[in-house]
Formats: C-alpha cells, sequence, structure tokens
C-alpha cells in the first residue's frame, strides 16, 4: 500500500510567499489526514495535486495561529466544494482543549453551516508542557449545549503509564500523542501501521497436502488448525515472517519533549518530521522561544533511532541559496548542522512546500 | 496629495491562487487602510508593494469567512513585523456586532498578545439587511469584562435620517456606512475627502496693498479681514473656488442596498466599488445568494453617477480569457455586461489581485 506525506507549508510564525504555515498531508490509498491547518493551507491544496475534500482526519498539533487560523477557512471551502456531494463523511479533528471553542464560534460568526459533520476531540494538556504563567486553562469554554457530547468529540486524557494519547485505533492504523515542551502546550502525532502477517509459504503448503481455501485462510488470520490426518499446524509453520508496520512522526513545535515516553512512542519511525526553526548558531534564542534548532532535532531523531528526519517550520529567514539577500540567510546550513549531529547515519531532509516524501513497504525483517 | 485603492483580493467565497479573499487598500501619503481582510491578506500584502504595518485603520463589510478569517492573523503577523517599533499607534477596526468577540477571542486562543492597541468599533445591523430568518443578534456575546469600554471600542448606531453610521472624522476625511442587503448584515463604507478653500489669487492681494503672512492666512481659513486702511476683505474676493474632496465608496457583498440614503451618500462617486459576483446570465441565482451582477452595479453606479465603477468579488469560475478551461467563464464578459448598462459614460473596470487605482485630485469646479 503506498504511503507518502506532502509538505503545504513550512515556515514559521507566519504564511509567506516563499513558505506557507504549517500544514502536513499524510496519504495512503484509503486516509488522507491534515496536520496542521495555518493560514493558507486551502490555497495551498488548490496549488498541490492533492484534494482538500478527501481529508477525514485533522490534527492540530497546538493552538498557535499559524497552525489553525487556516483551519476555519478550510471546513468551509470543503463544505462549499462538495455541496453536491453531502455524503462526505465526518472529519474529525484532534487538538488541544480550546480548539473546538475556536472552530465553533468561528463557524459561527461567520455564519458557515457545513454540509458535512465534524466532531473535535480534545487532548487534555498539562502544566509541564510549557513555562509556568503561561499555562491556559480553556476547560471553561466549553459550552455546555444540547448538543450530544458525542457528536461534538470527545476529551482525551493522558494514559500516564505510556505517557500517551490514544486518537485512533482502527484496522490499519493507531495515532497517539505525546506530550512536548513548547511556549504554549504541543503535541507530537505518531502514526503506526499494523504490521500484517506474512505471506503463506506455499511450497509448505502443498507438502502438508493443504488445499487451497478455508484452512489456508485460518491459517493467514493466525490460528491453529488440525488437519484431517490429525496433523497440527501452527500459522508459524506455513507464514513467512510477518510484514512490520511504518511509522511516521510528526510532532509540534517545540524545544523538547516532556517526557522519555515521547521518544518511545517515536522508537524505530520510518519517518520523523521535527521542526528547527533557527540555526544551532541561534540555540539560546531557539530554546528561549519554545523551538529547536538542527542540532536538537537531530538528537531526538537519535534518541528514537529515527531512519529519517525531515526538517521543517523553518523562520523565514532562512531563504534558498540562490535568493539569498542581507539579512536572509542561507537555509542550507540547517541541513549541515543537522547532518553533522545524526549518529546512525539517519537521513536528513529539509522540507519545502509542496514535496512529498514516499514511505515504502518494509521487507519482512 | 495623492490617493489610491489596491486590491488584493479579488475573488467570491474562497482565496484561490488566482484571485485572494476579499482585501482593498485604500491610501493617501498619511493613511492607509484595509477593508476587508480574507484568509491570506497577509501573504498578498507581501506579494504587493504595500506595508502591511502601515494599517491603522481596518473596515470589515460583513462577517462572512471570505471577508474576516485573514484578520487574526493580519494582526498578529504585523504585531511580529513592528516588534521592535512599539510605538505604533492603536488599530482602529469597524464592523457589524460579533466582530470583537471573533477578533478578541482568536487571539485569546492562540495565547496572540499584540504589541500595539486594537479597537473594535461595531455597527448595530439591523433585520432589514438579510432575508428573514437569517437574522443572527450577536450582541449577546458582549464580554462585560474590566477593560473600559472606551478601550475595547465604541458601538456605532445609525443615523436613522440619513440612513448612516458616521465612523470616522478627522481633519481630512469622514468615513460613514450605510446598509446592504446580504446574506447576512453588509455594509458600504464612503470614504469622503473634505474640501479645501481655493488657492489665494496673489494678483488681488497685490492690488488690495496686503502683505503676505498672517492677514492671508486668516484669509484663507475663512475669515474676514478689516485692512489697515478700514477696507473689508471676505474670502470670496481673493480665494478662488475651492478644490472639492474626493469620494471613494467601497461596498461588500450585496444584492442591492436597504434604502435610498445608502444612494445618496454614494453620490458623485470619483470611485465605486462594487461587487459583481456572477454574471447577468445568473441574475436570479445571485441575487437568491445576496449577490449582484455586472447590471446590477452599473443601474447602482448610474443611480448615484459615481465616476467610475469598479468590479469586483468574482466567482472563481471566472477566468481570464487565456486561462479559460472546461467549466469556466470567460470574465470579459462582466465588463461587457456592466457597459451596456452604464448611462454616463462610467469608466468601467474589473479589479485584479494587485491592481492599483489612482484617484487624482479635483480640479476646482
Ligand atoms: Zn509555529
Ligand atoms: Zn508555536
Ligand atoms: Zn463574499
Ligand atoms: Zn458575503
Amino acid at each position: 500500500m503506498s504511503m507518502d506525506v506532502t509538505f503545504l507549508g513550512t515556515g514559521s510564525a507566519y504564511p509567506s510567499p516563499c513558505r506557507g504555515a504549517s500544514a502536513v498531508v499524510f496519504r495512503t490509498e484509503g486516509d488522507c489526514w491534515l496536520f496542521d491547518c495555518g493560514e493558507g493551507t486551502q490555497t495551498q491544496f488548490m496549488k498541490s495535486p492533492l484534494k482538500a475534500g478527501r481529508i477525514t482526519k485533522i490534527f492540530i498539533t497546538h493552538l498557535h495561529g499559524d497552525h489553525m487560523f487556516g483551519l476555519p477557512g478550510f471546513l468551509c471551502t470543503v463544505s462549499l466544494q462538495c455541496g453536491s456531494n453531502p455524503t462526505k463523511q465526518c472529519v474529525d479533528i484532534y487538538g488541544p482543549v480550546g480548539l473546538r471553542d475556536f472552530v465553533q464560534r468561528s463557524l459561527d460568526i461567520s455564519h458557515s453551516q457545513l454540509v458535512f459533520q465534524y466532531r473535535v476531540h480534545e487532548l487534555l494538556p498539562s502544566h509541564d508542557q510549557c513555562p509556568e504563567g503561561e499555562f491556559k486553562d480553556f476547560l471553561s469554554l466549553r459550552r455546555e449545549n444540547s448538543v450530544d457530547p458525542e457528536d461534538q468529540g470527545r476529551t482525551i486524557y493522558e494514559n500516564l503509564e505510556e505517557g500517551s494519547y490514544e486518537l485512533v485505533a482502527d484496522e490499519q492504523f493507531t495515532v497517539k500523542a505525546f506530550k512536548l515542551f513548547h511556549r504554549v502546550p504541543s503535541f507530537g502525532f505518531v502514526i503506526e501501521e499494523r504490521g500484517r502477517p506474512g505471506k503463506l509459504n506455499m511450497e509448505k503448503i502443498k507438502e502438508l497436502g493443504i488445499q487451497p481455501g478455508p484452512i489456508c485462510g485460518k491459517l493467514k488470520l493466525g490460528a491453529t488448525v488440525i488437519l484431517d490426518n490429525g496433523q497440527k499446524v501452527s500459522p508459524c509453520d506455513v507464514l513467512g515472517d510477518p510484514i512490520p508496520g511504518r511509522k511516521v512522526c510528526i510532532l509540534g513545535d517545540c524545544s523538547g519533549i516532556v517526557a522519555v515516553g515521547g521518544a518511545k512512542l517515536c522508537y524505530d519511525a520510518d519517518i520523523l518530521i521535527h521542526e528547527a526553526t533557527l540555526d544551532d548558531s541561534q540555540m539560546d534564542k531557539a530554546i528561549e522561544r519554545g523551538h529547536s534548532t538542527p542540532k536538537m532535532a537531530a538528537e531526538f531523531s537519535n534518541l528514537c533511532r529515527a531512519k529519517k528526519l525531515i526538517l521543517t517550520h523553518f523562520s523565514q529567514r532562512y531563504k534558498p541559496q540562490e535568493l539569498v539577500t542581507d539579512g536572509d540567510e542561507d537555509i542550507t546550513v540547517l541541513k549541515t548542522q543537522a547532518q553533522s549531529c545524526v549518529l546512525f547515519g539517519q537521513d536528513v531532509t529539509l522540507a519545502e512546500d509542496f514535496m512529498t516524501i514516499n514511505i515504502p513497504i518494509k521487507k519482512n525483517n
């Protein structure tokens, strides 16, 4: 099954003509999910080959404007576009507490009525995710209205043991979130594809005298069977190695994780998308603002042994080499800095708007 | 004094790569005002020669997303850009009741703290501005907080005699609003430059034996003076004809005005900016959606004897002739339709993103 991520916005703080505000699309044959939705994301969609109308889930890392001011307009435009297709499924939106109020009020004040349902599932953040005194409690914004709470979306609490929030668990994927440290509570998301059983070894099946049919099906599903001749066959006798699932980690703005659980969740990621707002020479300033540098991103990728590190969320002052003028910085310095810190030969890529990264199926171990 | 308007967004419903969402900048040597602020307006500013940081007043015609979803991000980015210039003056924002709540909440939820002050002055709309049953009363959103109401902005009521709302009255300009009919209450804005006294006729001044100095100044300000020789001189004896002020009218989405006062306010406009969302062949659909066609816009320009009619807010299906493909319409049809309806030789222009229209000083009558 094909799987890729496309960057629609890779700039920090605000959208510019060179780099849109944060937005990443995760796509498989069946699913199309949006991670962050800065102002202008709907227009970036139009400039890309992707279809905004295919998005069924939206994940917002944190409540800074450059990650969510595009959300009300995105929903309105998708609604307009599928006006003739009122069968569009419910859109599930995930983000910190406060997001539901923002979406509902923005749609309300703008007299917008979507033709599809949406639910905003809110993650409950904690005080250790931002500097003391910066934490804002938006729980009081919850509107006690007549809508069934199930229809509005649920509240998602941290699983304290694992240090994770469980957002999605379907047949193909699980999506979990974990806490990041930033100027305001921020989250990282881990998409994990479920592993699949190995292929039937048809030679062995033949040797055992098994006919293609229900018995093969049972074995493939992991059940032990007893043949007519009384012989017991376990799945491991006839199945190749299981095909491991892929793992994609998309982190919000941060100067680090809050607890080691985050690194565990990201362990062995095929793709780690990490911010690098400023270069290493500005690390103090980056940390003060709750941001990372290439070195910090590389160190996290070392910790979780990610195979590929993609940097994004660049300060708008970093320009492609050929466009560098007075006051700008050459963006390639960020790549060099990250490369000099990776310990396991991780591939380092600088994200660009409209760049698509393919995530190939894994080979069995 | 130079005066011009620049279109930063001329598309209806949503921003597209061809046409941004609604935004027009009115500029003189001293002032820079923004009319509507659809999503992506801040990026359109960056693509233009204009400076977002110069804006001191923002006028929002109505509370549809394509006219205001860019406002929170615009304010945040201006704040970031003038971070080192905390002397930026207060930004006055004008729009229908409900706008203040939207701005305050959006900034609050996104943890945004602007380095400058802003006030949202709210126009009280009335039920005759939209279809029955569509009117939403946002008065209840007013937050009773501890802030001095003067600091938050005032409520502006209609002057029932003139059918106008007085927004600005300074030494150079008055700005008034009037009611439009749309799916939701919408407003038109009339910027009127104050007339200036004519030039001193230096020949006559010499004839009367007046020396350049305070006496000339008094005459110029309109005062009658008595010379040393006892002669009485009135301003009209020595001043040329007064120089009339210019008038620029910027209308929000509408299928028409609510009362004839609107046309009176716009009378003799130098520039009339009017929407034309659909072409005349779709007039029924346009009216149903609270919009206008070129014919409707031209008829309003006839009613108020505007000198120049600029059409904008085009459905995204209308494309420049050279880009027309399947399902698109040729935009030039809108111009032809308007031209065939103007009765007084008004110039008709189709707005394009980044188009600037100069408004020359008027000659004395
Ligand atoms: Zn950010
Ligand atoms: Zn942030
Ligand atoms: Zn509109
Ligand atoms: Zn409208």
